[in-house]
């Protein structure tokens, strides 16, 4: 038996008992007639202690010489602290050591194995199984494990069912890059790795299963911008008989359980507004609500005087940022430098400090009289000290640059609250969104989304003004979950496919086993997909996904630790009929 | 609302209620002035009646013509049963129908859907969606999800931490074929699926996470036997600071925890027999000890007498097959035959009647006196009425043909109940194995499996005698599960990699990141995994993993219900910088 308690669990109780611990050397101190040792493990750090006269004297030696991160076994009596540690549980003893046993000895770590630690990204990602021994790593892996155990628990209280779909699935050319698989025992032929699994759901629910969610890998071959993975993992559902209200009853009620028995956080019934109506207020379908800002739009009131700029644009519109009315000339210089950086795009910025004094002062005082500034004040909501900041242009870029700037504000205010949590819902989604590289439509969710009752027939004459049932989970600025009541009749479908530019031919190829299915009394149905990972991520107050996946890729899709993907022998490429063509 | 109540719910205390219901059209049964329909959903079947009384006349026509599989929803009153059905839960009641809609009509199903259908294997597996809505393979699944629950519970509980680890990893030559995957961003290069998450388990024990699982899919692309799939999935569990012994007592905790939990079934400690000796008891290193047939080796006592056939052979072991003394002539003949079928491969059998009357009457009566056989007898512990059945030999072949008769007996007494579970851990398994095609060792479990202290230093001597630290789970005569403690130190991995052939080159290459790590302080450690398939089937009472598959592939590793895998577009290879090579 390696030991008889963790390196986290020893406390005053223990004292007098004989013990044996196991563990990593985390810091050794010398004091010549003492010799401190932290010993860690998962559960904690326990000192051990040698001294001169409690410790015989080969052992004393043995200890000064023990470098960090060896590995090992101790045997000793659990003592009182002399100077109690109240930052640690196991603060209040130590164990004064009568056996030692190296097991295993070990080099110089490449980076420190602390909370803090010297290794940059890349050391730390070549040898991650020793960025993993480091708290936030480690603790990040262990909240993982507990949100998917609680989404289990409430899926399954609720009479979901996991079936594991299968991964070696057929290509489909919808939606992102696939990565294929070649088939030895089908000459020629290859599968694909799945996106999602959504029509394998969408045929459990035609197989009766009625309730279903699976937590799963899922995968695309895209080219990887910051903090995404090739490989990710979704909590993937869904449910049969079900109408939109339904669906989102069940999954508020899982996002709320997680928030409770994760994060001791209750929160009011989620919010939910229309896709519209989120672009119009935020600019962004994915709304960080924590904090305020809402767009004020100023067409009617900017417009019509002698303001070309104003004039001339689609969209006039503003946010009020609070307190920043004290911001100098040279700060705000700066910030409308900020928002003409090519991430952000737009050509210049106008701005209103609305005063203690109730006065306004502004960038524009040559066209607005105060009157007008008032105007602008009451529609972005602003109060004295504020600052409005004011774009314009073409609507929908104008959006997006002011919801950048709106982020970018509350980010510089500390409105981000990690640990405040606002979700909401946007429902309402368009069902088909404008490609307008090539000038053609293609699914805003994907192909089987249902239209709104009622507006199929607008699909002719007006694309991009149907709604569909599709609905987005937002939590603090990002979209945690997605999903829509699917089509569930072989007509519709045939329609959607149409729009979509899909010959019958081409459907029948990649979804003739759905449309077969639907033919055998497929039941009204509708799901939602998580994506794990970010979820994760937010719950536990952080930004980056990266942190909370074991073994993650970097932006190249390699695992630089295991140095995949890799050369291949030509057998082995020749038994899978297949050369390089480089 | 499409549902006020499933369709396994309403009981007598809801008569008189208005209900809705949703479901599929299971059977109409039309007599005129009156109609039943029974309608089904996952949780059950409810009555539904229309009659010339009580119910509208266009609503009765409307009934009489719905076709089975239809999908409808129902509003209306539950109400008293007439005759009452006790083979069904909802059988005190029926509903009386006010309202029906058709939500979706179905084309005739290619076979019926009922717990015995008339549709054979492929079928049911091109129509999968279809096969679900049947109660064998519904419930299957359900069941399936039940065992995870609990596997997850029990692990959780026990501080293991459930860790997602990479899919897209690196071919290694050890074990079986890869499936691989071209990469698209990294040309020429390739991922390959993982066959277990084996390095990715020790790095993480490397790493300090201490107790790790994880349900995982599993990928090897072999030729298919029957009842194996090219994806499959893997209970799979890893623990640091363990002997052998702390890994059989979690896991048989584990299993004990799941036949209680979803068997309702205690079973006493498992017993543990060593390779060797299930070898020589059993001919088998996973035997059912759900019944007793114990090999009784007979050398001693049948050989230097007469009889050339024992006296050339290397082995001459017999069993005693109860009760089956009465065999005639013929039906002994024709067990002869059967262990002379190539599948068996035995050149003959030699049998013993212990007769009620306590004589012996034997196929080598010529040779042994009732004295002699009397010896067989106890050796084998036949009882009167019992027939021994002796085999000779080479002792690996002879061995396994008498294992396969012992089965195939057991089987034809009705010995092998699938509600009686009979667990046990065969233990000190040997390290290598010899391949005798190309007379070289190779890792019997796999590359990183411990030997047993103090037998390295044989492995140069007598290869082929070492034994390892590895044991298997047993269950009713499979391998549900199989492990081993793993080495820790980089000079003993290096030790083993030569044994097993791999230049320091090659080592290196394919597992230099796990060396390496092994430079940090890794820990003692050790795992095991699951097959969660088989360990399925046998808890369900049955043999077939692939009805416990959601879409399972055939034998050429096809999904014939999507039909992949598939061919690929020309543009979709060129991306990936390959051709086909066919």
């Amino acid at each position: 038996m390696y030991r008889s308690h963790t390196c986290g669990e020893l406390r005053a109780p223990h004292i007098e008992q004989s013990v044996t611990l196991s563990g990593w050397i985390s810091k050794v101190r010398d004091k010549g007639f003492v010799v401190w040792i932290d010993l860690r493990d998962r559960y904690g750090i326990t000192q051990l202690v040698f001294d001169e006269e409690r410790t015989d004297k080969t052992l004393l030696e043995q200890a000064k010489h023990l470098g960090r991160e060896t590995v090992i076994q101790v045997k000793g009596t659990v003592i009182e602290r002399a100077s109690k540690n109240d930052n640690i549980p196991t603060g209040a003893i130590e164990v004064l050591v009568k056996e030692l046993t190296v097991l295993n000895k070990a080099q110089l770590p490449p980076f420190t194995i602390e909370d803090e630690t010297d290794g940059g990204e890349d050391l730390r990602m070549k040898y991650r199984y020793l960025d993993i021994r480091r708290n936030p790593v480690k603790n990040n892996l262990i909240f993982r494990h507990r949100v998917t155990m609680e989404v289990r628990k409430y899926l399954s209280n609720q009479d979901f069912i996991e079936v594991e779909t299968p991964y070696l699935i057929k290509s489909t050319p919808e939606g992102a890059r696939d990565f294929l698989v070649p088939s030895r025992m089908n000459e020629g032929q290859f599968y694909a790795l799945p996106q999602s699994p959504q029509t394998f759901k969408q045929l459990l629910m035609v197989g009766g299963m009625d309730k279903y969610f699976q937590i799963v890998k899922c995968f695309r071959d895209e080219d990887l911008r910051a903090d995404r993975q090739p490989e990710f993992t979704q909590i993937d559902c869904e449910m049969a008989f079900v109408e939109q209200e339904d669906i989102l009853n069940i999954f508020e009620g899982l996002t709320r359980h997680l928030l409770k028995e994760i994060n001791g956080v209750e929160v009011a019934a989620f919010p939910r507004i229309t896709y519209d109506e989120a672009m119009a207020k935020y600019g962004n379908d994915k709304p960080d609500i924590r904090f305020g800002m809402e767009f004020g739009e100023l067409n009617a009131i900017a417009q019509h005087k002698e303001f070309s700029v104003f004039n001339s644009a689609e969209l006039v519109v503003g946010i009020a940022v609070p307190g920043a009315a004290s911001y100098t000339r040279k700060e705000i210089d700066k910030l409308i430098d900020w928002v003409k950086r090519p991430q952000v795009g737009a050509k210049g910025m106008v701005y209103v400090k609305y005063n203690e004094d109730g006065t306004f002062k502004s960038s524009v005082d040559k066209f607005y009289d105060q009157e007008d500034l008032a105007k602008w004040a009451n529609a972005t909501g602003a109060k004295k000290g504020d600052l409005i900041c004011v774009l314009s242009g073409e609507t929908n870029k104008t959006r997006a640059q002011l919801s950048a700037l709106r982020m970018e504000m509350a980010t510089r205010l500390g409105l981000r609250k990690p640990n405040e949590f606002a979700p909401l819902w946007v429902i309402d989604f368009p069902l088909l969104e404008l490609d307008e590289e090539t000038n053609t439509y293609h699914a805003m969710h994907h192909p089987f989304t249902s239209p709104k009752p009622g507006q199929i027939e607008l699909l002719d004459s007006q694309p991009g003004s149907v709604k569909a049932n599709a609905y987005d989970l937002v939590l603090n600025g990002n979209e945690i979950g997605g999903g829509s009541i699917r089509i569930h009749d072989k007509e519709t479908q045939a329609i959607m496919f149409k729009h979509l530019g899909f010959t019958p031919e081409e459907a029948k190829e990649q979804f003739g086993f759905l449309m077969d299915a639907f033919q055998y009394g497929a039941p009204p149905h509708g799901g939602i997909a998580f994506g794990l990972d970010r979820l994760v991520a937010i719950l536990g107050g952080q930004e980056t996904i990266r942190d909370f996946i074991a073994f993650p890729k970097n932006n190249s899709g390699r695992d630089v630790m295991i140095d995949a993907p890799a050369n291949i022998d030509q057998e082995q490429l020749k038994e899978l009929h297949i050369k390089l063509d480089l």
